[in-house]
């Protein structure tokens, strides 16, 4: 029973894993990252100063994760603008995203259930393209365990990492945050995902592939259609983190668990440490200012 | 007699194409390139202190286009400077404007006739240079439109657009302004230049590339040294910009209007954004910082 | 009887150049590379808070060197992470210098005997790496003289020339100075020693590789330990510079003399140029906002 039971799901899996990523999915990824770069402060000045930097900033939000993995392993970073089939579509997007008569596109699109559909659908092209990303890494480099978990990870969510580089390019200079040092839920279940791929690719998980794309998928997408229609930006991986870097890095110095418990964050312990006055002094400048302008 | 003019100037255009760029033309790119370098905040206090941190900038802004396009192509980036002989001739050039006695090799330059032929020469060095950077392109991604404009645009004004990093090399660092966001003439030029000699490439324009360099090199010329002679930086581009943005990008909102009569900018559209205030903050304390070290 | 001499010193530069550097020099190089990390300011707060992000600097501390070579050359950039053992090892001594308990680790290694040993370690490997890269290069472009110098330099150097990428990775954004502004003796020396490696390999140097290697990893061990013990960060080659910048770099304006006489450094004349000022105003306000903070 439960070996026809699995025969059953390795088909359903078999199947979903041969649906195509061209259009929807790839439409979906488009449109999400493309009103996440609209939501950036400063884009619409910049959409109506310079279109072709928009644009340009735009396609590095389309197609960022597949430049960055070709950038890891040496390939033409401007392959991703090889199929011009995508790019087309990508610039439809744009242009609806930022162009199109009274926002009517874009607020649409922010409406709740439209929203559900755009961001599972992105959810399920970023696992496949996890997927892909560890097995080309696994073609390139056969041991390179460390070599497929990047390029899984690259691939999977690597706009979000070469934002500091997007930003740059409209001229927002943000060093102080990036995805890597604060990474959001996407990132970190990216990575999770990543390092699971390849140790099914290394045979450490013995499931096939197209299964592990299933689940790994309705769990992201039940996770992340939960997480938008509770408007909450919080990580389900919290809890595990904490107690894992409690573990793994513990050996905290005294001071820390005060610190803790008076800022009462709780995702991961911090150290009082010298550097971080200056980084909390730039915070509170920052806030200053931008009271400031609210003013 | 149509039909023998054409042929005439076929015959031209052929003769024209087959110049060397090496020694003249390369010579003259690396001329202006290191002027414009030379007139940069702070360089001379580089090259004083640091000669190799000098070297190191002036050779990428000679070379920068080739290693931007090297780069998106996936080639060593360091390409470039296998060829001696052009890193020899860049060289003397560098230590001629840097370190000439009197500097008396920067002000004889700068002078009205020797600056045109300079200019003259740097853009006819330009054309071959995106020509050659579409056909490279063209060669690997047979069908990749965006990738060829890419490609003859780093060629062809690709200094300029890693201005950004060479500025970080010396310690100098202005993320709110970059070549993409604020395009000078040149740079827009270098992109239609892209577009035309990707739509030869691919059949759309009905006339040979060795014709086509021809009628390119002869506007840009003509162009740029009226441009030099008129000490002007606008761009004869810019009325068919503002019409074609108003076409294509015109749903503005309404305010926006208001804002360009007030501003009278009329290079595009602005809508008055939350972001755009930052921005004027910005460059009003950069003003005011000028202001004070001018006291 | 100079003959044997001469044989004997090539059997010890050959027997010396087959000593593999795995594991005890890389280990040495990644233990110094990676106390430096853990001197600087706001390192401590990134272990706690996000310890992949201080793992990613950390890598990039021990493996930018090849990295930055890979990329020069058009190489994957995540090649060096190909090799798992090494990776290992990294990542061990990551763990140890970062969470060892009581901070006991660091503080061992911190200890002068200790130092002595990692640094001599660290030199050795270095001069090994300049080697190869020189090599690697020289196999790729035949005659690219100034490849192979910067490939060499990049090998031998490249975790401090890539530090100001390091350190945007962890926040941290010191754009007003890199290690090529304002070159410690190490990158000098790596620089001299990359070009000796070019000259050796295209025949300029009448010397076995093995001898030079061993030349020059005897003189840069003994002058890096004597440096250490005398807690020093001068350079052995000021006065040549010096006297170098002089000849090669010398119609500088009259007051620069007097600047020197002044300033009293001698490490190379100084110009007092606009562009200075501007520098010596942002260092002043950034003494104040120091100051400010200590308060």
């Amino acid at each position: 029973m439960a070996f026809l039971e699995e025969l059953q799901m390795e088909g359903v899996a078999s199947h979903f894993a041969r649906i195509p990523m061209f259009p929807f999915f790839d439409l979906t990824h488009y449109m999400l990252s493309l009103m996440y770069l609209r939501h950036e402060e400063g884009i619409c000045n910049v959409s109506r100063k310079s279109p072709i930097t928009c644009w340009i900033c735009s396609m590095l939000s389309c197609f960022g994760g597949a430049m960055l993995a070709a950038f890891m392993l040496g390939e033409p970073v401007i392959k991703p603008f090889e199929s011009n089939i995508n790019i087309v579509l990508a610039t439809i997007v744009w242009y609806m995203v930022f162009y199109f008569p009274k926002d009517l596109f874009f607020k649409f699109c922010s409406l709740l259930p439209a929203k559900l559909i755009i961001v599972a659908g992105k959810e399920i092209a970023r696992v496949r393209k996890i997927a892909v990303g560890v097995a080309h890494a696994h073609h390139v480099y056969h041991h390179g365990y460390i070599v497929m978990v990047a390029v899984g990870l690259a691939k999977g969510a690597g706009s979000g990492l070469i934002a500091t580089i997007e930003q740059l390019l409209r001229g927002v200079w943000k060093p102080e945050t990036n995805e890597l040092l604060d990474m959001p839920f996407a990132t970190k279940a990216t990575l999770l995902g990543a390092v699971l791929f390849t140790m099914q690719k290394t045979g450490y998980v013995p499931i096939s592939k197209e299964l592990l794309i299933l689940i790994i998928t309705t769990l992201l997408v039940t996770i992340k259609v939960t997480l938008t229609i509770m408007h909450s930006h919080g990580s389900p991986l919290a809890p595990v983190e904490s107690a894992l870097c409690r573990v793994l890095f513990g050996s905290l110095p005294e001071s820390s668990s005060h610190d803790e418990h008076k800022t009462g964050h709780g995702s991961g312990a911090r150290a009082p440490e010298p550097g971080k006055q200056t980084r909390d002094d730039n915070e509170a400048s920052l806030r200053k200012r931008k009271t400031k302008k609210a003013e």
